[in-house]
């Protein structure tokens, strides 16, 4: 069995047993988080066992995750398509990367690379549904059902099939066609594939499977419902970050900046976490990354909040932009984003959609490299980042893409042509 | 009114009046084609009055069509997405071209480019659909019904739409996802769109739609069986191949080869269809280009029957190729595509499936264009070409790109990396 000794309200701090199937915590309404008893990983497994770095996906971090590759019992419910393990693309002939004198890496979640992993449905979502399913078969749920933005909804069917679970996913009916045309088309080929479209966002679809998927017994997976499943799944973002490029012989190192696209905020949790534990495991200090937290200027909660010092976002209404995946209104997890990012001596950024626009268009032109709209915001804070001093010379930033830009066609295509 | 005269067999010649709603000819199932009077256009419109150059869609070629848009009561039938008028795109550094000198250039229907018009589902059905619809339309049709291995799918699910016309879509199960998805989705939004899935080929597709939907009274727009509607609408291609940049003061005239993927061949009847009208009008002599037909080597009956001297295709087992839009059997008018390429001195040539993916690979590096596999095996043919002699020094040669690769993904995005 895993090192998963228990979960723990990320707001009150009240634990409750791992085998609990739950969702949110009950006392209010926060997003659990699995606590793994990392100093029991450190006293049973020295000198690595727990690690297995041949192993390209996000399961060769075996015994720091929920579910232990290492463990007979724990493999047999891993459902995995091969993702996670994604490289870091040095941008250095980037032009503010050049003139500050930094040095800029691109985290591609999107598109796959030659000796990595690589993310089935083409978007981090990968990371977190292949956990979440994962340990949705190990407490034997069979009716699984999400409520997206896009990306989480495609790579929810996917994992839900392989693990022959019958999965419901709600999705706004202008969400981009690779993401609604697919889902729709796994409905069409396979009895256990529902999709629901909603008028409005994420929010309206989330109100549909209270109303009609929830008592029908489908189990929540929306964001942080699950009880801390797809932050464990995001965590291996952060594990990554840290990873050396020869795993058992190098230092384990973060980078100075992370610059991070944040809709719901799972991956900014799942990230300060793995570093929270490679800290108790002993592989890196207290030093954190500076986490910039990344919005369009149209929906941009945490920015809000960030600039008017509150501790918990205010849902706000939402706006009209190209980074659908950011068209969040609110989210039960910004509270802990906003502490994470002031921890680190981050910030909230928030970016026009004019600048998204050209960041995609002349990383696909200069480097060929496939990026989402989310991915460009984050690049297009780094002019800001660097106003607010901070970037500065030497440091190392990585920026992270979250997914291809295939999946958000054809309205990307009108950006690189004509 | 339209200067269509009449409908007319391409094997039997029998002739039918221009007001019946038909599919193949009676006599012997072969295609009908559209009679245009381009005498009475020549006595009629002198002075270009026919042709509208102005117009960025495939509908500039005006009274040459068989609907005119010069014509009020004809333009309140033509359905138009703004499809056609592509460009040619000079690929100059071109090996081949460079070591043999001669003038390649790339027919583009896949992706939009600037100043030019643009097939809204990113493929040359585009035209065909356009102008089936568009008569079907003017014979008061309701409920149209198409087999396809693809594009030929979306393009009428968008036509039929935009025309309030109900449709039917019948296509492989592994059809592309961008396809099958587009058209999933459109069924899930939009009641008046149906999907039927089939295992096979356009083949088996066809077989359900007879069985199916013809008996419902969906009329029957599989290529070639509407009457001689889609083959006027590729015709466009041949028009555009002939029009200079400024088509009031400079020559029209023709390449010196063509090289087409050949699936049912409308395409090179349509083309032909164009040579023959311009010269009646006297834009052009009686000099053809060589048209090379260009199939995968796995699904090849046109091939076959140019290299054994057949006057017509014998029907081939469906192979396994990335070019789906080539995996077609056999077809009704594959007699006239042989006589075509016959009388043209041109050939028919089989393309090997790496050859079609190393040339979609370098069109993306090399031009950062989104080629279509389709698309590749035209320029896959070129070495082929040469070494039959086909292509000689000093020639203008025009291979066509019949849509883009982004309707293939992901599997032509596992071609461009890793």
């Amino acid at each position: 069995m895993s090192y998963v000794s228990k979960l723990c309200c990320t707001y009150c701090a009240t634990t409750y047993p791992k085998t609990d199937l739950m969702n949110l915590c009950p006392k209010d309404g926060r997003p659990l988080e699995i606590i793994i008893d990392v100093a029991k990983v450190k006293e049973e497994l020295p000198e690595f066992s727990w690690y297995r770095p041949q192993l390209k996906s996000m399961w060769r971090f075996g015994s720091l995750l929920a579910l232990d590759i290492n463990n007979e019992q724990d493999r047999r419910n891993i459902v995995s398509l091969g993702e996670g393990y994604t490289p870091e693309i040095p941008l250095h002939q980037h032009p503010l990367a050049k003139k500050h004198h930094f040095n800029l890496f691109l985290k591609d979640e999107g598109q796959p690379h030659k000796n990595f992993g690589s993310n089935p449905t083409g978007s981090f979502k990968d990371r977190g549904m292949s956990m979440a399913i994962s340990m949705a078969k190990q407490f034997g749920v069979k009716k699984v059902v999400v409520p997206t933005q896009g990306n989480a909804g495609d790579s929810l069917a996917e994992y839900a099939m392989k693990a022959n679970m019958e999965s419901v996913v709600i999705m706004p009916d202008d969400t981009p066609m690779p993401i609604l045309g697919r889902v729709s088309a796994l409905a069409k080929m396979h009895d256990n594939v529902t999709i629901e479209l909603v008028k409005g966002t994420i929010k309206e679809a989330g109100q549909l499977m209270k109303e009609k998927y929830v008592p029908q017994g489908y189990f929540n997976m929306a964001t942080f419902q699950e009880p801390g499943w797809r932050i464990d799944g995001k965590k291996t973002l952060g594990l990554e970050l840290a990873e050396p490029n020869d795993g058992l012989n190098q230092a384990w190192s973060l980078p100075d900046v992370v610059l991070y696209p944040t809709g719901g905020g799972t991956g900014i949790l799942g990230m300060w976490k793995a570093f929270d534990e490679l800290q108790a495991l002993g592989l890196i200090g207290d030093k954190r990354p500076r986490v910039i937290s990344v919005q369009s200027e149209k929906t941009a909660p945490v920015v809000n909040a960030f600039d008017s010092n509150q501790d918990d976002s205010t849902i706000v209404e939402a706006g009209e932009t190209i980074a659908t995946g950011l068209n969040v209104p609110g989210g039960v997890g910004h509270f802990k984003v906003l502490d994470i990012i002031r921890k680190s001596r981050g910030a909230a950024l928030a970016v026009d959609e004019n600048s998204i626009k050209e960041n995609l268009k002349s990383i696909y032109h200069n480097y060929g490299i496939w990026i989402c709209p989310e991915g460009a915001a984050t690049l297009a804070a780094i002019e800001p980042a660097i106003e607010r001093g901070l970037i500065q010379s030497g440091d190392k930033v990585v920026a992270f893409n979250t997914g291809s830009f295939e999946k958000y066609l054809p309205n990307v295509r009108k950006l690189l042509f004509v």
